[in-house]
């Protein structure tokens, strides 16, 4: 389902009918729900697990930024593969690049960002060390 | 949005691309978040407010089994609507017969039983008296 | 991703952010579309991929009927399976067996019966002899 | 459900269970389908039909590159308002500026860039007059 490759980790999943919509594509906002499941898969190789953040830590990663640019259409049956690299940690917030690609063909490419937020007050607060290590340290 | 006309209450709404699928027509699942919108609305005209009743009464209403028939499928652009009759109130759960049209041609027949929990244990807890009331003296 | 094991085929996924809803669980409606991945994938082990049927053989698959009964929720992180069973194959439908697992626990249990279209018009016909040869010839 | 005000159109909504997620809040990527319904709208108020553009002028408009800030959360209940400015209409692309509020308050801000294909080619083709027109007279 997902796995390091010499091109570093990617997030593989296939193309259902209930991801496409009636231009026989796969519906835009739908990346971005793939590009969540990569993020989360990305920080599981690192034992984080974004759910019990809010148990153990106190804190919740929100999406506060996204950038994304639609190059080619993924179709229904596709393979496709979501990488998800963490560029930059701040000190309470995540950038991730990611792509789409299908075999060698970049679908989609975004920038994603992060914030670190308390869970009741929405507020920011600081990346937890672990987490911050687990990425910087890779 | 929503409104009662003699034939009683019906939730309308229109299809757009993200509810369909690359057959051209509303990917199935979607009915069933259509209906929970009918529903909601539908409480919301006796002013229970499904959100709030878990801070207001420690409660939350699941779906429990659900009954769907596909008879005819909605595409991009219609308008549609779907009611949603409350059958029988139980000691613990609610059964809902609900209809979608376009027009007057039927498109989806469903009934739906939603479980009154706990949101802590997800344990079967009564019905409050103030929902009811409402939906048994309409 | 799926694969065959004693009990027979399952599709395993992971359960993230966005299947899960504010009270904390997977919402009701994921589920079916967890059933159509399952589905897919079952069929993709005899060959037979859904997406091409309708350039192949002129026929699409869709829901007609669905009884779903939602026993426990699924929640954030979960890793769950999801079998799909064909229990008939008719003229001009398929019905699946279809059950939701965390590790052995039950969550959701269903009965999807397919009917066999004509894209265009929407009517019934029959099933491809190739399809319905390799579901029944297992 | 939409409507013109002195502020200009507004898409308005309601936000159910579907909508949210596990962090009590509306999902990230479900803002982008909102604002999908609301350029919907916002081009229906000039009889302009998404779906029927492929048939009476075989072209289908896609979203392109999409950058959103997602300032504050949308929760359970809220009513919300999505605008769908169209500040640019060039050969082959419109692009779309858009806000979501809650009240008066600004939840999320995005610029949308849709391009007009053909839908088989995916390639990019000249917009319909009839639009641009519609779009750069009101």
């Amino acid at each position: 389902m997902s796995g390091g490759t010499a091109a570093g980790f990617a997030h593989r999943m296939r193309v259902y009918y209930q991801h496409t919509d009636a231009a026989g594509v796969v519906y835009h906002s739908n990346y971005l729900a793939f590009m969540e499941a990569a993020r989360t898969e990305r920080l599981r190789q690192h034992q984080i697990d974004l759910g019990a953040l809010e148990q153990s830590d106190g804190v919740v990663f929100v999406v506060r930024q996204a950038q994304v640019h639609f190059r080619r259409p993924a179709r229904l049956d596709d393979l496709i593969e979501i990488s998800a690299e963490p560029s930059r940690v701040g000190r309470a917030h995540m950038l991730f690049a990611q792509v789409i690609r299908r075999d060698n063909e970049l679908l989609v490419e975004a920038s994603v960002e992060l914030a670190c937020v308390n869970p009741r007050s929405w507020r920011p607060v600081g990346v937890p060390d672990h987490v911050r290590h687990a990425l910087m340290n890779e």
